[in-house]
Formats: C-alpha cells, sequence, structure tokens
C-alpha cells in the first residue's frame, strides 16, 4: 500500500527554530519523493501574542517536574489566535510558495486529534501544590489515522497544529512533541525528527558539546531524569513514538540550514 | 451522485450575527440529512484584534463605492490570526460540542481557493484617487471542487474561512460574501443564503419594514444601485452565484434564532 516510508517532522516552536529552512529542505525532500507529515509548536507566537494583549502566559509545573502551559479560556482563544491562525497558516503559506500543496488543520477538525483533557491538573507555586481545574490542555488519545492517509493519498502535505479536540468537543491546548509522538505511532512512520533549538540531547546541559549522538532505547528513563525543561517532553514523546513501533526518534537542531536533511545524516541524537 | 440537494450558508462576521444560533440550526438541518458547506467572515473580530494590537482596520473604497479592507502584510496576519485562528476555530469546536465533525479550512489548504492578487488598487481618499500596491486582497477565480467533494463525501462539514491563495502561493483576504458564491457555484449548490445583521435587502436602507421579499434576477442591477455598503458585496455576490448556476440566493436575517431555517421558510430577501 505505502511503498515509501513515512517521515513526522515536528517543528518547534521555541524562538530560533528556522522555520523557512524546514520548509525549503521539506519541499526539496518531497519533491525527492518523500512522504511526509509536519507538526509544528508555536510556543514564540503564542507568548508573544499574550503579552501584546496584556495577558502574559503562565506555565504550570507538575509535582514529577514538567512543565506546561496553564491554559484557561481565554488563553486557549489567544493560542488558537496564534497557533492555528498565525503560525498554521503561515507555514501553510511558505510550502505554498514553494509549490507545495500543504494542508494545514488543528486536532478540531475532523477530530483528526482526539484528547483527554486534564480535568484537574497538580501544579506546584511556590513549593505549594495546587489543583488546577480550568484548564484545556489535553492528551492525545487517539488519531483520525483515515483522514491522513487520505490528504498524503491526495499528495497534500498535512501540517498540524498542537490543538485537539475532546470528547466533549473542546479545543485542548496539547504538547507538540507528544502530538507529533502520537501521530508518527498511528501512522507507522519510520522516522520521527524533533526539530528545537538545541543541537539533540545534551549529556550535561547547556553544553553543546556534550550531544549524545546514539541513544539507545534501553537508556530512555536516564535520559528522561538527566533532560531539562522541556527536553523532557521530547523524551517522553520519543519513549511513546519508539513503543507505537516508529523505528527511530531524531532530536535535532531546527536552527541549522537543511535541518531534516542534516538530522537524517545523523545529526543530532538518533534514539531507537 | 448527489442526491440530496447542497446547501451553502454564509456566516456573516460583522457585529450581532448570532453564531452560536447559526451552528444549532445547522447541526439540526444536518442531522435531518441536509448537505451542507459553511462559510463565515470575521471583521468584528479582525478589527477587534487589529484595535487590542494597536493596528486599527483601514477601510479602501473604489472609485465605484465598494468598501474593502486594507490589508498590508501587517494586517494579513491579524487577519489570519483572527479569521482562521479564532472565528473558523471556535465555529469548528461549536460544531463538534454539538456532534457535528466538522472541518475547518482557509482557502490556503489545499489551494482549495485560488484568487487573483489585485496588483493595484484604486483607493478613493478625502476626495482624491490613489494607488495601493501592497494590498493582499484577492478575486477568486478557482474553487478546489474534488477537495471539497472528498469532504463532503467523508461526513465532515467544510467550514470556510475567506482566506484564499495567489497563483504565487500568497496568502489573501477575499470577500467572504463572494467566496461563498464562488463556492456555491462551483459545487452546484441548489440554494446559497448569506446570513447577515439585517433582515434582508430594504429597498429604503435602513428601514427594516421595507425589506423586499423577493428580487427577481432581471432587477440585480437595479438593487446593485440601491444597496448601501456592505450589502453591495452581497448582491453582487448573488449574481454570480446565480449566474454560476445557484438556483436561488436568499440574504437573511443572521441574528435571529434558527436563522437557516427561517430563511429556508421564505424570511428575508430570496433572489431567484
Amino acid at each position: 500500500m505505502n511503498p515509501t516510508p513515512l517521515l513526522v517532522v515536528k517543528a518547534g516552536g521555541t524562538e530560533g527554530v528556522n522555520f523557512s529552512a524546514i520548509c525549503e529542505d521539506a519541499a526539496a525532500l518531497l519533491r525527492a519523493g518523500q512522504r511526509m507529515v509536519l507538526v509544528h509548536g508555536g510556543s514564540a507566537e503564542a507568548n508573544a501574542l499574550g503579552e501584546a494583549l496584556d495577558v502574559p502566559p503562565r506555565f504550570i509545573t507538575s509535582p514529577s517536574g514538567y512543565t506546561s502551559r496553564y491554559t484557561n479560556r481565554e488563553t486557549l482563544e489567544i493560542f488558537l489566535m496564534a497557533v492555528n491562525g498565525k503560525v498554521n497558516s503561515l507555514l501553510v503559506e511558505q510550502f505554498q510558495k514553494l509549490g507545495v500543496n500543504a494542508f494545514g488543520l488543528s486536532g478540531l477538525d475532523g477530530r483528526v486529534l482526539l484528547a483527554t483533557r486534564k480535568e484537574a491538573i497538580q501544579s506546584i507555586e511556590h513549593g505549594k501544590r495546587k489543583i488546577i481545574r480550568d484548564d484545556y490542555t489535553g492528551k492525545i488519545e487517539k488519531v483520525n489515522v483515515a483522514l491522513l492517509q487520505t490528504l498524503l493519498h491526495l499528495d497534500y502535505l498535512p501540517v498540524l497544529a498542537p490543538v485537539a479536540v475532546s470528547e466533549k468537543g473542546e479545543a485542548l491546548n496539547v504538547d507538540a512533541d507528544r502530538a507529533a509522538a502520537m501521530i508518527a505511532a498511528a501512522l507507522q512512520a519510520e522516522t520521527l525528527i524533533l526539530l528545537t533549538a538545541a543541537p539533540g540531547l545534551m549529556e550535561r546541559f547547556p553544553d553543546e558539546s556534550t550531544v549524545l549522538p546514539r541513544l539507545p532505547r534501553a537508556r530512555l528513563p536516564e535520559a528522561l531524569e538527566m533532560a531539562q525543561g522541556r527536553m523532557k517532553k521530547k523524551i517522553l514523546g520519543a519513549e511513546e513514538a519508539l513503543n507505537g513501533g516508529v523505528r527511530r526518534v531524531i532530536i535535532a537542531d531546527g536552527r541549522l540550514p537543511q535541518p531534516i536533511t542534516q538530522a537524517l545524516a545523523g545529526r543530532g541524537t538518533i534514539i531507537a
């Protein structure tokens, strides 16, 4: 059915990641016959829009040390504007300018990403445990594979924003790394590349000379301990993707020219 | 092939139009077997976001009296955030909450709406003629019918934002009434309903008691003269839809409960 292996690329939304280079590189690979799905973040744009609208972003740190964006109804709408409206639309526009027939969607569209809303989130604030109940974030449970396969079959490049839909139909902010992992697993992708503003997983963060070129799957729990900040979710995503049948995950530098090609050539941290 | 006639509904983006009522009514009609495509505007949201970001909207009046939004690169991004990011996403979310599997897209996605960019626009400012060259607005030339038919066939409700793509791949702001007309014609819809914050076409604007219940197609040129402001584009859209093979166009009140059902029952101005 699918002769060419599928590549899922996640373009991080943090400052420094070079979206133009990612689009150009993806366009060249698509022209050469690569099958691909792109997932993007949008944290820097969501932060900037929040600041401009006097609703600065707030973050939640879970008792186990994971950081996520606090998303009440007001910030959810800001997130939708920045991530669905700006990042997704401008990525699709860049691809269209490059002659790639991109197709932007969020998980709301056709329920492509179905998630469970986290009804009560534990947060540590100034050392105290707090329960947050008005948060619209979720954990993806199901990917509408048929819909994505239809788009791929029709030769569109699916470009997905990190927004999911709950069973009740609510829009939810989801972590883009883990969304990309779930999508890669659901589509049985061969490779998942997580492009970020770092050269890979560093043994001693932030010393970029300590990037691990390879990380055997067995060492993932250890890497989870070692990882700092948002890198933790990438490790978690890598684990979910591998558990779901993806052959390898590459955490690579999204600031470089030809970042996808460079990752495929072995630059970054290969987890398999 | 398509046993049930298709209905295209355009939900106006001006203040007063009741999106919740439109979604609920559409959901009930879809449950009853109606085939439908929804097109929406977003002018009020785009204005509000522009004001909040200190980029208040500007409008252009053409020598023939048509008003359109001035859209340079900065306001295009604001438009994308408000219209693709907020209005489209929240409409899709409302439908998902109502159990309708909506699918939001803009004309960029899969090049569903291909438009010609207006390279030079004549504008009348304080009585003087000016040429504007940095405007990103367009006129739709082609609708990707196959893509919309695929979505309908898969039982999704297509929800379209008034954004198109140029031949060069640029995002363009397009008039939502005329976009809806082009889509209705391309899909050979039976009926196009333009829901707005007015009860229909008024013989003596703004006297709402002078709504014309029927307007024969032959009287469209006369109506174009009579219409004020944004109503002009609705008349133009009605003409384009009818010329394209749509059987009837209804300009109806989007502020009422069950606005689509009421329009189908004859409330508003029926043009045929």
